[in-house]
């Protein structure tokens, strides 16, 4: 028996790109609710570019460091739905997350301390474990295949939620797919840096960790701008700048504006950081 | 007493045009809360395009068969607010809707088994019960001409929850609104069908069921295009693609990008389906 | 020990411009659940337009006098996080209030009874509270500069939905920032009243309060067309109508369309109201 604070009322929260014009949402969280019917389901975001594994994966990262234990995480950006692409579960700092194996999960799991990014794979260390989802006794019956969220995804999450133990749900798996986070290239003076995402600002988030940069400051090219110097924060002169974001990340803001308008730059952009002297 | 597990927190569900740019929504979920002091509210969506009916009928008629007993289901897009259009709650299938009878009710409450569509009507039969929202005594005090989401269909929906019983909010009706669901027209070889929603992702949902094809192969065209066969997933090679969607309708989708956009065609359009030799 | 329905699991509501793209709306819904893990966390909104503090101020004066005793309201748009601008919560009808010091609040605040508007101020009266947030204990450890409300606003929030007293987070304060509510200017036979808010239907809300007319008819200018009279709801003949809406303030509609789109009006314009003979 849980008796954690809440555990009478589970938690259980949802990250997709179902939108906002459909009953998609609601046949999910009504499938859930209808096997854990005492659960809170709480909305990340349903905002997601319509199959936008990366953003996805992105805003899930951003969101489960900060979650209590025990919540389970169901995530659905799912092209390849009907297609022979594995099903997750995966537990790892003490909660739990539930979705494709297509790349959507793997950073948040990293960063709950799932296992190690290897390239395009999570490798599943000895802090986490992961399963592939193969028992359809958890699962609605006579799944649909173009809905596994409400089939498949959702069920499998609200089973959790009501203390069903991970292994029921299929076999050990040794590794997940990933995709890649962008490492800083080091270059004469400073590194090459990827843009990671761009969030609803427009601001350009980086690669470039705070703990590279060991309280040193720096200078930023993006495009043929120069940025001299960290801000403190966004309410600053300048038409673009620099600072460390709320993750811990370099990233380039407009102060009231959108980085990524004034910069024309986006995802997979690079940007050059160098030390100064 | 309802001692069914959750009925100590019972579900509200919010489907509305209200959309994110205003307090709206949070207006209405304060007044159900202060009714119903213990409910969970959950929101379906706010993002029906304003005024729309039919979309809004179509997202919860999705999602309301995903339920457990005893949720209640609150709608709201009622461009006739403040006119003598009734407001409604209907029993079926062990759930609840409130919301206005201009037809926003009536496919999702057919889906629960409440009666018979019959043209624009939906007749209400042995295992359904609605009534006409008359009883003032179960609104805010004064109610607004403009905002019955607030004073009338959200208090209501928060009593039900509560526990009053629906024959206290109202006469019975015997009839309500509901916007056709349109027929596959039987032609040589086929049927013509009409396209009842476009989703999201901008895959074209049509009317034909999957029942009606008894498991045989289709040939559907769309615009000048001819699609050869189902496809048993989204991620397929072709520039459209037909599949049977979530719901067990005949869809047409374009793998990775928009159907609707590809094709130019949106609700109402005709597409034809001939049964493969 | 508070006893009140509802109390075992306390209301946290937001209101925000995180919007849809990212993880933070995820990242501070979980810090707030990590230190009250028996709330429920409700959605007014994220939709608020990017740093647009006005259209914040105005959603949760639009939906916070619905709201039951005890609940939190926590509200985030706030273009100076990380400068020395205060962050504050406050007191006010039973109610609580988290957020900026930016004008944000006051709206609100005022609706409850916290005091009074004078000029850009709200100066807190008997009725009200307010402190400045400056107890770390209650924030996240080593706060971002870029995120108070995963990393203040949040956390002090679900502090208070746990039970902490308003008196521990800080000092009292007797003023906070306030946006300037327009008054009607009275002319020759009626007023010049200004647009304070267009809504997602595109009717245009004035600043004239139904108290003033005092039952009285109007005429209505906007731009170069004249409305005559007041109508009872949306659903009239007529380009442009005019009406008192949901908060009893006349607004301007166009049945059927934007009337911010049809007149090319919006906030801040202003418009002419003449009693009718």
């Amino acid at each position: 028996v849980n008796d954690a604070p809440g555990a009478s009322s589970p938690l259980i929260t949802l990250t997709t790109d179902f939108g906002q014009d459909d009953g998609y949402v609601g046949a999910m969280k009504g499938a859930m609710l209808s096997i854990a019917p005492t659960a809170r389901v709480v909305d990340l975001t349903h905002g997601i570019r319509p199959q936008d594994v990366r953003s996805g994966a992105y805003a899930l990262w951003q969101a489960v460091p900060y979650w209590p234990a025990a919540t389970v995480h169901v995530a659905v950006v799912d092209p390849g739905v009907g297609t022979n692409r594995r099903g997750l579960a995966i537990a790892a700092g003490g909660q739990l997350l539930v979705g494709p194996d297509n790349g959507l999960l793997a950073w948040a799991a990293q960063r709950l301390g799932a296992g190690d990014l290897v390239g395009d794979v999570l490798r599943i260390g000895e802090h986490g474990q992961a399963v592939a989802l193969e028992a359809p006794a958890f699962w609605r019956p006579a799944p649909s295949s173009s809905f596994h969220g409400r089939d498949v995804f959702g069920p499998v999450a609200a089973h959790l939620a009501a203390g069903l133990a991970l292994h029921q749900l299929g076999p050990m798996v040794s590794t997940i797919i990933a995709m890649p986070w962008p490492r800083p290239e080091v270059v004469d003076g400073g590194w090459m840096v990827e843009v990671v995402h761009v969030d609803r600002f427009g601001n350009l988030v980086t690669a470039l960790s705070r703990d590279l940069l060991a309280g040193r400051d720096v200078v930023v090219r993006v495009g043929d701008r120069w940025i001299a110097g960290l801000s403190p924060h966004y309410q600053q002169d300048g038409e673009l700048i620099a600072l460390i974001g709320s993750e811990g990340l370099l990233e380039v803001a407009a102060p009231n504006g959108s980085a990524a308008s004034t910069s024309g730059l986006g995802v997979g952009a690079c940007l050059q950081v160098l030390l100064r002297d």
